[in-house]
């Protein structure tokens, strides 16, 4: 098919009569799918049940130092699962300290805490008149949502096949003392797919922020969640490039093993240099006495080391990648050639980032709903929720079996169809 | 033998080499104890194994309303979660959030969003320029670093028998706006083993406190951690007490299951008025997409309900009950009539409190210490590490294995005795 832009008016409105007896179509079918948020489906958790074995009640719940994880103590985390999530995330053991069941907490908490105490002895972010951050965009909701809760301006930085657009990223960092932070999603990015090039990680880590506690907070959500054992991103290790740039306190890494066993029943870390370790402990002895260490030791007794959890990706790999593939071969074959839409295809992670023509993506997602699809909603991607060009929606294969991932993306690709031809119809 | 104070010079003397000769004796046994923290022994925590099997990966991990445990989700909690904590902490299950692993870090967190963001639309208290708490004291250290951490001002109160002298609270509390808090203990009451009267629970519920936004910080720590089946300890639900008297939104209420199943992986809660909740849910779903669900699971499955948990609380006692005995009876036997010390004889709780002659207590755990037993840290029970008096003593008979108990305790009345005859010297 032809370009929709290169269609004649008339053809336009023939298309379109089209398309809404398809979209009725869907209608009738009483849908009720979800591709809004990036949860591992049920045959991926099934992978995991066998950690509901590891323990038992004739295991010695001791740990290599001794300790009894099944009593108080242990503020960072037992030794086995910091070398376990060091490996993962490709940092020394030491350091890293072991959290609870979420790395969005953990985020939360860092931000938390330099409102109220402040970063390595610089005025706690409460006492000054303006923060800001700044959020390469289309990014994640969640990271916006906690910088937006805590009253921190936010500003949009384009992200590049490369990462964020490093010029406008480093104008900001070493201009402007209230730029306190950057949310970054390096590798598999979230939720376009893309990864930070060498040359993106290294101008990152030669930066020579305005702000002493301006902070890189890098979440390493996706580090091992490849999609392809031949076809792999690689990311060049931020704290070692930190370090080597004579900037070894300027990144907190965060990581969880979420989308590796159980969303909400694994462990979380932070990774960071010794500097920034002993700032965040001042902290972590007052709010708690531990985390939960029998969780930290089921983890490290079911995989036993990376690579076991390698192992282990490789079965989360082969159930996303057949939906990852579905979507991207329904999208080419709608809408290929059409122009009225491009879209990532990203080698791991759990998104599918789709731009639509500027001004469509409310109303494709609106038009989804009405017909039984929920996708994330439109402009939830950006600060505030306003994406400027209302162009940017994230896809989540993952959750819905196959088969309704495809009449689901089949429905979208016509949506996508329908409001680019109402667009074009309204502008002639 | 006759008290202390009735001794002459020469009868002092002579004790006193007595007493040193003992004294070098324990030193010469080279021990390493630890009575300095409320934590269960290793048998205790072997009550709790079948924990461990009670999940396998044969399990179906949905729960009652359908919810994959296993996945992401569950904001505040699984509902036969709260269904069992409710009824631990005799409150309905709709008042009520379940978190993750520790009600410290609940407690800190909810310190912390008032700092950042203030209580149900007040000024958040970062902004204002004083903030106090009112301390019952002897109290529990860790409530104290929280509220010390954040620069809250914190305000002794002394604890009677009957709870916190209530004038004093309610002097406070009605007519000082910066007044925004109240650390409480109720039951077997952390460190005196005391707890509330009903007469104090009514006072409490009934203020009218000066500041819209004072809480009552009801830390329910042992609300079922009875010692005896015949002689039990009751305080009245704070929560109905508060909605009866027209202050609904006065309290939050903390608990977990700590010292019920293992120390750091079990799970913990707040109950309080629907206003508080929603209020907390603002913040919670920023902070955490939710906490570990699998783990409310296990302990749901492991006790059914609220009945087998009270009938693993007896087994707990069983075991504690005779290491508190031997505390006493050893109290009783070398320090009875002597005058040099006065102690509680707990119900329930994991604490027994014992005042020393003024100006004692440090000298007495450093004593003990130079001999290899480690005690809680004079002034641990008061604001700031200050006891003014230096004669408050946190004993926790729990976690040593019996016999290390008695050897333990009687140093550590050889201590008290050894320090007070040198005191009482001294002042001759």
């Amino acid at each position: 098919m032809k370009p929709y832009s290169e269609m004649t008016k008339e053809e336009l409105l023939e298309l379109k009569r089209d398309l809404s007896d398809q979209y009725r179509e869907f209608q009738g079918k009483n849908l009720t799918l979800d591709m809004s948020r990036g949860k591992p489906s049920a045959e991926q958790l099934d992978l995991s049940m066998g950690m509901m074995d590891v323990l038992s009640s004739d295991s010695d719940l001791t740990c290599e130092d001794g300790t009894d994880c099944r009593n108080y103590g242990g503020l960072d985390g037992i030794s086995e699962a910091k070398e376990l999530l060091a490996d993962m995330i490709e940092v020394p053991a030491d350091n890293i300290i072991i959290y609870g069941n979420s790395s969005l907490n953990v985020m939360y908490d860092t931000i938390s805490r330099s409102m109220t105490h402040g970063v390595m002895g610089n005025t706690p972010w409460c006492k000054l008149d303006k923060v800001k951050f700044l959020c390469p965009v289309p990014g994640y909701d969640r990271h916006f949502s906690i910088t937006e809760y805590f009253g921190i301006e936010m500003i949009n930085i384009p992200m590049t096949a490369d990462g964020p657009d490093m010029d406008l990223v480093e104008k900001y960092v070493t201009t402007d003392p209230t730029v306190k932070g950057i949310w970054c999603v390096p590798k598999y990015s979230n939720p376009t797919g893309n990864s930070y090039s060498d040359q993106t990680v290294r101008r990152l880590a030669r930066m020579h922020p305005a702000a002493p506690d301006f902070r890189i907070y890098w979440d390493n959500a996706y580090g091992i969640h490849h999609l392809y054992d031949d076809e792999q991103d690689h990311v060049l290790e931020i704290l070692a490039e930190c370090k080597k740039a004579g900037n070894p306190d300027m990144v907190y890494k965060f990581s969880s093993t979420s989308k590796i066993t159980f969303p909400g029943s694994g462990i979380a870390a932070i990774a960071t240099s010794h500097n920034n370790l002993d700032d965040i402990k001042k902290q972590l002895k007052i709010q708690t006495i531990g985390h939960d260490k029998v969780n930290q030791l089921r983890h490290v007794r079911f995989f036993k080391d990376i690579h076991g959890m390698v192992e282990h990706m490789r079965k989360h790999a082969n159930i996303l990648r057949p939906k990852f593939e579905a979507v991207e071969n329904i999208l080419d074959r709608e809408l290929g050639g059409l122009e009225i839409g491009t879209w990532t295809k990203p080698h791991g992670g759990y998104f599918i980032s789709f731009d639509s023509l500027n001004g469509c993506a409310k109303e494709i997602v609106a038009k989804c709903k009405k017909a039984g699809v929920v996708m994330t909603g439109a402009g939830a991607t950006y600060p505030y929720g306003k994406d400027p060009e209302d162009r940017n929606i994230r896809i989540a294969p993952s959750y819905p079996p196959l088969q309704d991932l495809i009449t689901a993306t089949e429905l979208f690709a016509l949506c996508v169809k329908l409001v680019s031809v109402n667009k074009l119809l309204e502008e002639m």
